[in-house]
C-alpha cells in the first residue's frame, strides 16, 4: 500500500450485453499496472460501472482505452435505458486513492480530456473538482438534456458547448464527462415497510441539499419485488458524514414511524477508513485510531523501515 | 502484508520503572526484522505488555533477548504487584499473525522453551495450544501459587515441575510460561452506573465458563475514580464471539437494568477482520466481505500479480 494509486470509475452506457462490458474491461486491463477492483451492470439502467486503480503514469492511458472501446461498441442513437447519459463512455472520474491529492487528480482529468479529443475526436465536459466553470460542477447540470438535446444545442449555444473539442458532439459516442472527486460511497438502507413516502421523507431529511448531512445525496425508492422501500444514497464526503452516523439517523427517523432497518447495502467498494470509523463509532470505542488495528500498525512500521 | 509474521506478546513483571521496560523493549528491537507494535504498563499490576511482530526465523531470538533482559533487571524476591506472576518475564505467547498456522506457533513456542532453558538456565512451562499436559492448558492453572509457592513445590512435586529444565525455579527470575494461541482481543465495556453487582452479573452471563460466548473471559470491575463499573473481557476467539455481538449483548443486559454503555475500550490492538466484522454487523450490511474494502482489494490484486 505504499505506491501512488489513482482510482478511476468509468460509467459506460451498456448494461445488458456482458460481452461488450468484457471488451471494455479488457481494454482497461491491457494498460500497464491496472488493477480491476470491481464491476457492476444494471439492465434497467443499461449502464455498467467499472472501478479500477492504476498508477498516475498509466491511469490516463487506461481511461483512453476504455473511451475508445466504448465508442466502438455503443451507438447512442439506438441506446436506451432509464439512466440519463450523454456519452458511450458517459462519466469518467479520477479519484485520489493512495499518496495523491485531489489537485493531482484534477491535472489527470484535464490531461485525459485533452487526449480524448486529440486522439479520439470525442468532445469533453469537465465536472466536479475538474470543472472549469461554476455551472458545470454538478454532473446533473452538465448532463441535463442528455445526448438527444445536447447534440442539437452544443453546436449553437455557448452555454452548452463542450469544454474541449466540438462544438458538435461525436455522432454516435456523444461526449465524455470527465471529473475529479473524492472517494464516493454508494450506500442504501432498506426498511421493513412498503411505505414509499416514508423513504422519501427520510431521504428529504438527510440529503445535503435540504440542510441534512454534508455531501449526501439521497432518494427514496421502492423495492417492489421485496415489498420494502429503500433510502438510496451517495456519500461524497464520508469523513464529514460518516456512514454509521447516517445509518443511525435513518434508524432513528424510521423508528419514529414504527419502522426498522432490515439491512443496508454497499454498492461497489468502501474505503478502509470508513469501515474503521463505523466500527469505532458504533462500538463507542474511546481513543481508537487506525494504528490500533494490527495490520495497519504492521504496515506503518514496515514502510517506515 | 505478504511476508510471514508471528506476533509475540511478552508480559514482564515490571510496570513502574519505564527505563527498565525500555531496556527490555530495546533488547527485543535489537533482533533482525522486529516491529514493536504496542506497549502498555500498569503500576498497580507492576506489569508491562510489549506486543511485537517478527518473521518466524527471528521471533525466537527476539523473545530470548527479552527473557534475558528481564531476568537481569527483575528480582522476583522483591517484586510485588496485584497481578499474579511466576517469572521476571512471566508469559510469552506466540500468535500466528500472517501466513502461519497455530501449529507453526506451537513449534516456535517449543523451540523457544528449549533455548530459554539451554541458554539462560530458566525453566519453562508450556500453556494453551503449546501445553504438553491437559492440566496446563489454562494459564491460571499453571501459575496458581505464583513464584513464592512454586519455587517451593516445583523441586519436590512432579505435578508442579517445569516442562523443560528445573526442577528448581531460577532463584530470581522464576520460570517462563511459554505458549501458542490465536489473536486475543482485550476489550472492556464501561457502564454509566456505580453498581458493581450489575457488572459482575453481566460478566457472569457472558463468560464462556458459564455457558456464555465461546472463548470469552469476563470480570466485573469498579472504575472508582469515574464512578462507573466495567465489564472487562479477553476475547480469545473473535470469529466465534465477535466483538460487536458481545457489545450488543452487554448493552441489552445493561438496558434491562436501565443502564447504558458509556464507551468501550480496546486494550492494545485488534485485528482488521474484527473491525470489519463489527462494522458489517452493526450496519447490518448484506453481502459484505473483506474484498469490498478498497485497500484490501488493491492488496489482493497487487500480491496476485
Amino acid at each position: 500500500m505504499s505506491r501512488l494509486l489513482v482510482e478511476c470509475v468509468p460509467n459506460i452506457s451498456e448494461g445488458r450485453d456482458p460481452a461488450r462490458v468484457d471488451t471494455v474491461e479488457r481494454a482497461i486491463a491491457s494498460a500497464p499496472g491496472v488493477l480491476i477492483l470491481h464491476r457492476t451492470s444494471d439492465a434497467d439502467h443499461n449502464r455498467s460501472v467499472i472501478t479500477f486503480a492504476a498508477p498516475p503514469d498509466t491511469v490516463v492511458e487506461a481511461a483512453l482505452r476504455a473511451v475508445s472501446a466504448a465508442a466502438k461498441l455503443i451507438d447512442l442513437r439506438s441506446q436506451s435505458g432509464v439512466h440519463p447519459r450523454l456519452g458511450a463512455l458517459d462519466v469518467l472520474p479520477f479519484v485520489p486513492l493512495q499518496g495523491l491529492t485531489i489537485a493531482d487528480c484534477i491535472q489527470l482529468a484535464h490531461h485525459a480530456g485533452q487526449r480524448i479529443w486529440n486522439e479520439l475526436a470525442i468532445p469533453v465536459y469537465f465536472y466536479e473538482a475538474a470543472a472549469t466553470r461554476p455551472d458545470r460542477v454538478r454532473l446533473e447540470d452538465v448532463r441535463r438534456g442528455e445526448f438527444e438535446l445536447l447534440r442539437e444545442r452544443a453546436p449553437i449555444d455557448p452555454l452548452k458547448a463542450p469544454d474541449i473539442g466540438g462544438p458538435e458532439l461525436h455522432p454516435t459516442a456523444g461526449a465524455v464527462v470527465v471529473g475529479a472527486r473524492k472517494i464516493l460511497i454508494a450506500y442504501n438502507v432498506n426498511l421493513n415497510t412498503a411505505d414509499l413516502q416514508l423513504a422519501k421523507d427520510i431521504a428529504n431529511r438527510i440529503r445535503a441539499r435540504n440542510g441534512g448531512f454534508p455531501g449526501v445525496k439521497a432518494l427514496g425508492l421502492p423495492l417492489a419485488s421485496r415489498g420494502l422501500v429503500q433510502v438510496s444514497m451517495n456519500i461524497t464526503d464520508f469523513e464529514a458524514s460518516p456512514v454509521h452516523v447516517i445509518y443511525a439517523e435513518v434508524a432513528r427517523l424510521a423508528a419514529l414511524a414504527g419502522v426498522e432497518i432490515v439491512e443496508s447495502e454497499l454498492i461497489g467498494l468502501m474505503p478502509k477508513k470508513a469501515v474503521e470509523m463505523a466500527a469505532a463509532g458504533l462500538l463507542k470505542l474511546s481513543d481508537f485510531h487506525s494504528s490500533r488495528v494490527i495490520e495497519n500498525r504492521v504496515d506503518e512500521l514496515s514502510f517506515s523501515k
